[in-house]
């Protein structure tokens, strides 16, 4: 990997390059970023650890960045904040360097990336279609090469349509895992900081230092104690039935199928849902009165501002309409979308993921001059229920339809972001992608609990996920335990034992407590101590149960031993 | 305890006696609720359990029983309905039998019982006086001694108000852990069903068979995986600041001081808090948009029967006041509300709960009638914030002040409410409280984690609760571990095994991993047999820790074995 201050020098020469004026709303110049560069370089080199070190980051301009103006993609809204947004502090304290705010639709009300008085965003693949909105300057610049990750954020979809129409990954988290602090609200419950990325891995590791609550954001959340870490094995994943590919183009459904196809080919046991609730719960994003949440942000800038030239006549339009509705309007709507949330809940019940189109057709630059709100709204069919439902969605590239990108989303219910990951992983070919929630217990095992063995579905039922094959420390001896199905019985010994070979394990705590108060006789968990010195907890057995019992550590470990009586 | 039939005569005679005929809105006739008994008598006699056979409840009119009709005290309003509400099924599944439905402040809107045209309901001990609302006829049917305990429903302090006007326990528990299929809405993301009883365990053990989720009701909730089953140790708890008890009479600030006492005097830490964000936070309930719920729930039905006679004035005013609020100020008031939970989230932090009056004054009927929304907002005080912040609230009797009853809260954050009900408990006389959550797992502990021994802070943090002190089965040997602090070894022998004291902690599933993941070598855990034949999760050792160490067996437990050292 090239050092930071040689990335720097890439991505401006890249900018110029590119000439692409529009994606940016604030450039930092290059010299600032060659300084902090050099400043990170100093820091690696006495050794200090920094996860994101020289990642170069585009920022969505309705996120705060200390020291340039955020404007939300207005510039009679500008103002100059001194702290940086919460997602934005995490990812420059992990080493990442700001490059820049980018364009917007404005108020980040849009799906199409035209909506702004700095320029309609043109796309970085084929500058007369649109790049996609809201977060349109924040895709684009990491389609061009310029940045590696670009925070963009999502109420509807626009973290997600623009990755679609760039072949990128776009990362929704659920919603309030990374807080909110520091960026303008769109429609505040249903707001979400996302991230771009060329793909899962580079997505995942500025996700990961991203997450976790802030006190200062009321709606941020943490990991539940039970969260799962993984799919189910085998997966199951949840695709819409042929109603609900009905918007899609023969050549998107075709597309689609391709990507469904992946995800059979690795073992994924795939089902046919009616995402009919899914739709209609998205209708009341704009249909209905939540739009209300739009103008409590933004409505009395705006009703002020109406005449401005630089007010959006389309993003005005939207918000000012919801001044006059009555909140006995919106209390009705808010219960109705507790009861689809109720229903996409049942629906989601046993599978790991629901994998959608991300979106629908690649309108040109033209086409959405012409009619702003249907192509804007055609754009949405797949993205805007998910924030409304509380889930997280991973949007990855498939392949091209009709000419262009592809992209389909795996939405997982909220707080199961990691097992869309990894079935996302899938689609875009297996490459590994990294646990992102922070909660889980190493757990040693030795025997029946081994992937392919008879008791391992105990540990993926709980979401358990397989971190390394390895082996404990040399203090071990063996045995083979008269047990049904047989299992090996661990002793630690003063002298004279071996490493065994094991498997570790991530679970939650609770899928630990669970997983302990199902444990039988004799077996037991305590601390081991593995080869690279570090102590997880793992199985051991009762004393009196080992007594008697061949002692089998001359195969250095279960499956060997397993494999010697077949012979 | 009687039987079934004897106590349903009693009620009956006690109805008739009391002479309180507003309390009922619909009362059963005693000839069904005797033929229900007699069948109950004969299912117990063919040994079925049942935790609530003969149990007599009262119901609050705006929660639905099968057959009868619900009112929500408006006759025009009346629906019968063909299933009961939640709650009550899981009652009369539990063997409870329902004697009618009670009479309340229309629509539950109100903390008076005065607003009916059922008649205003008198205080059961002063028929002068009011009986509190909007849960009135409920109280006073336990108050009176008819019903064992009646549900009521609270929003504002309905359920906790009238039980401090009575000198009952009322139980608030966290919103969503009794389903609110059935109910009808009065502010519907703050309404909670709720039990008034005469002591704690009976109304617990009430409480402890509605609880949990209702895939009818999109707003219930389970227990988390990492719920807390009992108070730290010791306990601690806020108690308003002089500011915070200002709307005391002296009297009721003196019963407030002993109350407080009964706490310290059970070694509870009792710390001072500025409750000003707690009483702001209850000002948005009225004074801002979120009554547009109540227009959400009734208010078309209230629009149309505005000149009934049927409809309350003053329930009509409040509710039809909202028909013209604006969307866009409900979403702002709901964005305050949502930083005060987070202020209350922090205010609550390290406490067990919070104490507070329960209600303040205890107006007359005549006082009411003369001022009826100025008394009702001052019954308010210190309930109103309660649910709008997401929190459990036990309210019990605490003596009298200036010649009336008085009560107090213990507030406690959501899925807390095992804490507040035991420090309830510690008020009332230190009744012995069942444990209320269904998830914990039981766990049997030896040495350095038993009561009063160095260790046992690591499960009282993680919210475990003892259970009982009991023996192994006599499978057992011990030893003593040459550990720091000192521990005893348990190990199951093939023969020559004694019976060994230990202690069952209940503890939840994530505290459980919590704990194994922080246990130490050569600690182990598995399942252990008890004297009764049961099994749970114990504590073992490695064999090879035990090799050498004294076997104390004979002393029958650690703490003989202990004491026997310092002989």
């Amino acid at each position: 990997m090239p050092a930071p201050t040689e990335r720097v020098r890439a991505a401006y020469r890249r900018i110029t390059e590119a000439d692409r004026p529009e994606v940016w709303i604030a450039l930092r110049p290059e010299q600032e970023l060659s300084a902090e560069a050099e400043a990170l370089e100093e820091r690696l080199a006495s050794g200090e650890e920094l996860p994101l070190a020289g990642t170069l980051v585009a920022v969505k301009d309705n996120i705060d960045v200390a020291g340039l103006p955020t404007t939300a993609g207005h510039p009679g809204f500008a103002y100059t904040p001194e702290v940086s947004a919460t997602a934005v502090r995490r990812l420059t304290g992990a080493g990442a360097l700001v490059l820049g705010k980018t364009n917007l639709d404005q108020f980040a009300t849009g799906l199409v990336g035209t909506r702004s008085p700095y320029g309609a965003v043109r796309n970085a693949l084929d500058p007369t279609r649109i790049s996609g909105g809201s977060s349109s300057g924040s895709a684009v610049a990491v389609a061009l090469g310029i940045a590696d990750v670009a925070l963009g954020t999502d109420t509807a979809g626009s973290g997600r349509v623009p990755a679609a129409l760039h072949g990128l990954v776009g990362l929704k988290p659920t919603l309030g895992l990374v807080p909110n602090t520091g960026v303008v609200p769109a429609a505040e419950p249903y707001d979400c900081v996302t991230v771009f990325a060329r793909d899962l891995a580079a997505g995942q590791r500025a996700l990961k230092v991203m997450t976790g609550p802030d006190p200062r954001d009321p709606a941020s959340r943490d990991w539940p104690a039970d969260v799962r870490l993984a799919p189910r094995n085998p997966a199951r994943t949840a695709v819409p039935d042929a109603d609900g590919l009905a918007p899609l183009s023969d050549g998107e459904r075709e597309a689609f199928r391709t990507a469904v196809a992946a995800l059979t080919g690795a073992g994924v046991q795939v089902e046919e849902v009616d995402i009919a609730p899914l739709l209609e719960a998205a209708r009341l994003l704009y249909d209905g009165a939540l739009v209300a949440e739009r103008y409590a942000a933004v409505g009395a800038f705006l009703a002020e501002h109406r005449d401005s030239p630089y007010t959006d006549p389309t993003v005005a339009g939207i918000i000012l309409a919801a001044a006059e509705l009555p909140a006995t309007r919106l209390a009705a709507d808010q219960h109705r979308l507790a009861g689809y949330r109720s229903l996409a809940r049942e629906l989601l019940d046993g599978f790991d993921g629901l994998l959608v189109p991300t979106t629908v057709g690649h309108p040109t630059l033209a086409e959405v001059a012409a009619d702003p709100v249907g192509e804007n709204s055609r754009l949405g069919t797949y993205t805007n229920f998910v924030n409304l439902l509380d889930l997280a969605a991973v949007a990855v590239p498939a392949g091209t339809a009709d000419g262009h990108t592809f992209g389909v989303t795996v939405v997982a219910p909220a707080f199961e972001d990691q097992a869309a990951l990894d079935l996302a992983g899938l689609i875009t070919g297996g490459e590994p992608v990294q646990a992102l929630p922070g909660t889980g217990v190493e757990l040693a095992v030795f025997g029946a609990h081994l992937r392919g063995q008879p008791l391992n579905h105990q540990l993926t039922e709980l979401g358990a996920r397989f971190v390394e094959a390895t082996a404990t420390s040399g203090d071990y001896r063996m045995v083979a335990l008269a047990t049904t199905p047989p299992k090996p019985g661990l002793l630690r010994v003063n002298g004279g034992g071996s490493a065994l070979r094991c498997e570790v394990w991530s679970i939650s705590p609770a899928g630990l407590g669970t997983f302990l108060a199902a444990l039988p006789a004799p077996m037991s968990l305590g601390a081991v101590t593995l080869a690279d010195g570090r102590t997880v907890v793992g199985f051991g057995c009762e004393p009196a149960a080992a007594e008697g019992a061949e002692d089998i550590t001359r195969h250095g470990g279960w499956p060997a031993y397993r494999e010697s009586l077949r012979d």
